[in-house]
């Protein structure tokens, strides 16, 4: 069996250097020629993954249509923004023989679709084998330095995601399969909009209480959402879910969560997005999450106030405020 | 309406302290006879909530009927073991409009009952109007320090919990209300086992990864026993449930928290008792959970562990791997 891993980033860079310490024949996609060529010369993805080389099962390129002939299994890591068109490029080369697995955690942009979703429109002429999605609380440089993680890996179809689970699991990842894909992705991209207010209130000095509730509430109105959608209520009590969620949102190495401490501390969407080297998809699903939310009839409060922080100048001390005030009810 | 905290605690205090601040006329009963003189020259709590002087609205009383008889709603805050006995002494005063609150995190040695369970044995011959628990993710010295906060208050009777909500609820304290008192007061006790096997896997530096997964499956086995005492698990996803499992879990300021770390550490549980104040009814609760998840068929792996590491001196380091190694499965 061998691996490819579609994109360059932290955590494919990340993934795809587990998967080769597990002695399996892994290509890694990188599209960013500077990074490429680095990697080829130091065996390091400085840009995104700096201090963790990657082992000699690994090799890198820049062309994907050699990654996708490479790989059995194809891990596709690449922001949601660009996956269509990864996607696309992918399409051509696919067999019939192959399962591709979505690590992305977002929507996409105005279909509001899950990443899956795209994958079975783009892929309809070529299927794969299986897809699968592959989420949980994983912090990429944690994955890199061999800290045990618990990951959940979800397809319409037990075979596929039996195999993935044996394909990646030993001491390092331990995976546990689902079939709820949809619940998986849902969770796995909107926690990042819980995380952006989570960053806010910790920026604003509020408190662990406050934190801890904003988590509750916020697990609360994603779950009301993704039931809505067809996702089972227990997958946002797990892995996917809650474990994400809470990583996410009380982890210093979250990009969403960074996002919201330094609006907290007074700087401007523009002005923290120029920071970044990486995506942080939070930004684009909060947008979605409103648009998918009224598409659903769903109220999410919390939400709906990091949106009016993100883009409409919302003082950020106000939106938690107006959260914390709203009207007495039953949980 | 006038209330009474019974306890002088850091909860208790801070509680009746934050009752006081909604200008209640609020009496606490302090226990200890030092604690309670320098409460009454320092209108402080020095061993237990120093640094937040209580409001003019507060009395400290060391006679618990001048405590019973002096408030309509009763809060009960001393640790699970002392309850029964404290509820006893209570009993011959109470009155039948009178509403009693428990506020405890635990479970009663031996007949592994609720603390609202022993409350109704112990109340058989003078029952209140109504009995409630109040549980949620609240560090006391935040509270004290007005940090926003939200409760749940659980009661068979949705007037006395009500009642309760209205009673508290503030810009600082806001209260949901349930039905589910089960599931509250089960979950406000399992937390503490989780916070202790959370404490451990901090101090081994397994990562955040791991502590999320932990949260996560400690989630999975307390809402497993919940349910199979007819707990509804919904209350597991909420502040009770999750909001206070990972406060506790993730804040420095959890007592079980820094058992589990200091036996990470390498310390004895003795050295480790031997330098708190205040009770971490997660030591207790472990030894309950194991029996009640044994009388009621429910694997809890994770309490398990902890349970050999506390009482059977069992490696921590061991105890953590032996949890990621358990065989793969579904969610």
């Amino acid at each position: 069996m061998k691996t490819a891993v579609i994109g360059g980033g932290s955590w494919g860079s990340a993934f795809c250097r587990y998967l080769g310490g597990l002695d399996i024949p892994s290509r890694l996609w990188i599209r960013e020629r500077e990074v490429y060529e680095t990697a080829l010369e130091t065996r390091e993805n400085a840009a995104f993954l700096p201090g963790f080389p990657f082992p000699q099962t690994v090799s890198f390129t820049p062309d994907i249509r050699e990654a996708v002939l490479f790989g059995d299994v194809l891990f596709v890591a690449v922001p949601s923004e660009f996956c269509r068109s990864v996607y696309e490029e992918m399409a051509p080369h696919l067999r019939p023989e192959q399962i591709v697995v979505s690590l992305t955690k977002g929507l996409e942009t105005v279909t509001l679709k899950r990443m899956s979703q795209v994958m079975e429109e783009v892929f309809l002429d070529r299927p794969p084998r299986g897809i699968a999605v592959l989420s949980g609380p994983s912090f990429a440089r944690e994955v890199a330095g061999n800290h045990p993680t618990a990951v959940v890996v979800a397809s319409a179809n037990p075979d596929t995601a039996g195999l993935i689970q044996h394909l990646v699991s030993s001491l390092i990842i331990r995976a546990y399969t689902s079939r709820d894909v949809t619940g998986v992705e849902i969770a796995g991209a909107m926690k990042n909009v819980i995380a952006i207010a989570s960053g806010i209130v910790d920026a604003l000095r509020f408190g662990l209480n406050s934190r801890a509730a904003l988590i509750t509430r916020g697990l609360a109105e994603i779950t009301q959402l993704g039931i809505s959608l067809g996702a089972g209520r227990e997958t946002f009590s797990g892995l996917a879910g809650i474990g994400d969620l809470v990583l996410t949102c009380t982890g210093e190495l979250s990009r969403n969560h960074r996002v919201g401490y330094e609006l907290g501390t007074g700087k401007t969407l523009p002005e923290i997005l120029a920071g970044m080297r990486e995506v942080a998809e939070g930004v684009h699903t909060t947008r979605l999450a409103r648009d998918l939310a009224s598409s659903q009839g769903v109220e999410m409060p919390i939400s709906e106030q990091v949106y009016r922080v993100l883009y409409e100048n919302k003082a950020p001390k106000n939106a938690i405020t107006d959260l914390m005030s709203r009207s007495l009810k039953s949980e």
